[in-house]
């Protein structure tokens, strides 16, 4: 190890350990903190976030930077000195196009924007929400002229979160995405009848479910010696280091899915973080390396191996034999049918597998829209309405069931949302290719097991953690770019079968 | 307000903020933190703890309490103003006392001497910790010359856990609580069978334990809405700020004691946090003033208030009707006798009321005489066995159950020790007052209500947190400096009751 970049390392594992720190007490607000502990935790979150972003973005950084970069000219492009250059060069300039001017305004306008749309959802009233939902695409607007773009104007927000995408790929594949899937939803629909999930709705003894969730969770892999399970209102993972990755999930005693599903989809995320490489700890080259590439793995666990037939073929008599009441009388198949049940509904958190992507189309299509100053706030509701019955075939009696249905807008945060459907369509191509690759993964699915997939995610994905772009990962793990066609197949093999189409 | 002042309190709410952030990660590392967690969160928290030593040592932050002093000069001794900055100096004054080159030799030695410490004691060998408390020994002697002392060397460490408080009124109080407690002692081992514990050795199931140890401290006044309970292998209060002040506890499951009374001890430190005024939130003012006072809070509860007659009295059935079969055919008299059982045992932390001064005693003198070179590493565990047998009547048969049973002595912290027999002798004093002060405290605890008297802390301690040394604060609240007379008069009248002498 060289002087400067060492030099560079001490700043970065410093910092990396205050952002740790915040990433607990943000675990702590929302799993243990009374609720009167609120105001001096905000406090104390806003001076660590201010004491990182301080020394994240300081000239001394930009310096360290720099210095590091001429020392290790011509090191190679895959080792993990390059590869944290990179990062770190990358943030550094993207945090210093921003004016600080415009992250406090961000910042004031996030609290009241906030309590605007509860309301405002809580009184079914889009109106009183309005004015905000015009600030936030106006900032998101300025916020894209500061970091700037060559072809479209989403391209500049969408890279914040998918590093290098391009919007134009990603319309091009949701395009391909609709002209497939929605034929499928329609004649699904005209069959609707053909599936129930009255099973999963039923009374469930809350502790039993949490030790399901363990066991479940424990069985894909998640490792409980380095992980750690809590019960929160809006489920989430986070990591403290590769050996503190935590989940969370919340029970409904009368619905077993937010339980089973929930505590699957966030170990995967955990797991992501879990098989980070260990020389990689204390650098934000250990965490998944974008919000898609991340929900690929949470929806891999919770979907790809969660809504597998085999899996509850080997692992439904466990859950029978806690839930003998409810579950005795139906069969490993009545199981697998229910959690797959295809049901067009308002609610984005509540999609089923097939339909949570048209959700996510309907607003990476509006918020482009607002971006480019072609839907105004006002008209963004009626907008909303119409691409649901498009894609959904079902419009939402109530904006509180339609546009104010996420927090995402009470800030400037377009492009965000993308992530979400790009996970599973990543998912799905990583999936095809780790089967081509290793056919063990396949016959072990269809046994309810998960450790060649496991070891296989480890040795592609995991242990790279942040190393490489999502676009390169994907073109390095599968052989050619993301593309819709995977989904495509396997969601119409899917629900065909289960459908009988 | 005033400009230097202000530029002062911002320093010292950010050095606050990462302070409480710090004692975040420390709890959770404690009650949530998967075993393998650990190497990343001691990264984590050594960061933390440098960075807040590197503000409140730095050249900056004494130019800001020489000019905040120099600008409020003549302020009202009182004033939260004053307060502060006298606190912030003596600090400030005390951190700079100690050559960096110190703190990092002290903190290279804890983690050898705590590791060779386990295993000492697991192999009930002190010969393998010996060359360690030679160390300890020695960097506690240097220590005290850094501070500077006027009369005895250990008035150096004692001001850094005692502020203000001197060694040699220490020692006359504690041997006028020998001269009058040993013979109380003494007579009450002859009388050994008259009281029986049974009571408290049965199976109890965790759960209850639980429901009642909630319930239990609620009762006492413990406000769960700034509150959690957690679960610990050793416990512990903590707060990040009023509003979020935390308890823990452990609970054995044919044990009562422990979920008790541990419960109400730490529900008294918790309190005094809870009840420190709003204006003192942020700065180091807002928390208990010494380690003595804040356990004569939790002795508050623990004892006087948790192992009163009346308190049981009243409290006792609802203790019963979660515990029929173990505790329905006792009286609360049973159940007042059995919590109170003298039981002189060679460990601290379990000892009872009336004996675990004795073994603070016994620290506090071996401590001296170590400080002072007139006992050396090697004689300790002979030195320890002549004070078990003149203090407590009985001598261990190994140094696991003697000297070599505290972690305390694994790092240079001599002068904590005596501070946990001042809580008691504290709290005697204060109650006195209290109870003189307002009748209606008495007759509240004599039906089991704490109320009159939380108020009474709350008004005459509580809400000045730190502003005052315990010193000033005993003199203020009683009109007299500490003193051995109250929990004499006290101990003696209650065991003298109950033993029937």
């Amino acid at each position: 190890m060289t002087t400067q970049y060492h030099k560079l390392l001490e700043k970065v594992y410093e910092i990396n350990d205050l952002g740790k720190a915040l990433a607990v007490l943000s675990w702590d607000k929302e799993v243990n903190m009374p609720p009167k502990g609120l105001e001096a935790r905000v406090q104390q979150m806003t001076t660590l976030s201010r004491l990182t972003h301080t020394m994240s973005t300081s000239d001394e950084m930009g310096q360290l930077i720099e210095d590091a970069t001429a020392e290790l000219n011509g090191a190679d492009y895959d080792s993990n000195e390059a590869s944290l250059l990179r990062l770190l060069k990358k943030n550094y300039e993207d945090a210093r196009k921003v004016p600080a001017d415009f992250v406090a305004r961000s910042s004031q306008l996030s609290g009241p924007a906030h309590a605007a749309w509860v309301q405002a959802r809580a009184a079914n009233d889009y109106a009183q929400f309005e004015p905000y939902m015009e600030q936030v695409i106006a900032m998101c607007q300025e916020l894209a002229e500061y970091y700037g773009y060559e072809d479209e104007k989403y391209d500049a927000l969408l890279d914040k979160y998918e590093i290098g995408m391009k919007t134009a790929d990603v319309r091009a594949i949701f395009d391909a995405n609709k002209a497939a899937l929605v034929p499928l939803r329609e004649a699904i629909d005209e069959r609707g009848t053909a599936v129930s999930d009255a099973l999963v709705h039923q009374t469930f003894d809350i502790d039993k479910q949490k030790e399901f969730a363990r066991t479940i969770s424990a069985q894909i892999g998640y490792d409980y010696e380095r992980g750690h399970l809590g019960t929160v209102v809006h489920p989430f993972a986070t990591s403290f280091s590769r050996d503190d990755a935590r989940i969370t999930t919340r029970w409904y005693p009368d619905f077993l899915n937010p339980a089973l599903f929930g505590a699957l989809h966030e170990s995967g995320h955990a797991m992501y973080e879990q098989g980070t490489h260990p020389d990689l700890a204390r650098t934000p080259l250990a965490r998944g390396t974008s919000l898609g590439i991340h929900e690929s793995q949470s929806r891999m666990m919770e979907n790809l191996v969660g809504r597998n037939r085999g899996f509850w073929q080997a692992h439904f008599p466990k859950l029978q034999a806690l839930f003998p009441a409810q579950l005795g009388s139906a069969s490993a198949e009545d199981f697998y049918r229910a959690i797959n049940k295809v049901q067009p509904s308002y609610i984005r958190v509540e999609a089923d597998e097939l339909t949570y992507n048209f959700h996510i189309i309907l607003r990476f299509e509006l918020e482009q829209a607002m971006l480019n100053g072609e839907l105004a706030a006002k008209d963004l509701p009626e907008a909303w309405n119409a691409k649901m019955e498009a894609l959904l075939g079902v419009v939402p009696a109530t904006d509180s069931e339609g546009c104010l249905q996420d927090v995402h807008w009470t800030r400037p945060g377009f492009g965000y949302f993308p992530t979400y459907a790009l996970g599973n369509l990543y998912a799905a191509q990583f999936m095809e290719t780790a089967v081509a690759q290793n056919p063990a993964i396949e016959s072990e699915l269809a046994a309810g097991r998960t450790e060649a997939l496991l070891n296989w995610l480890r040795e592609n994905i995991h242990q790279y953690g942040r190393k490489f772009t999502p676009g390169e990962l994907v073109q390095r793990v599968t052989g050619k770019p993301l593309s819709h066609d995977a989904f495509i197949r396997y969601a119409t093999a899917k629900f065909s079968d289960i459908y009988g189409l």
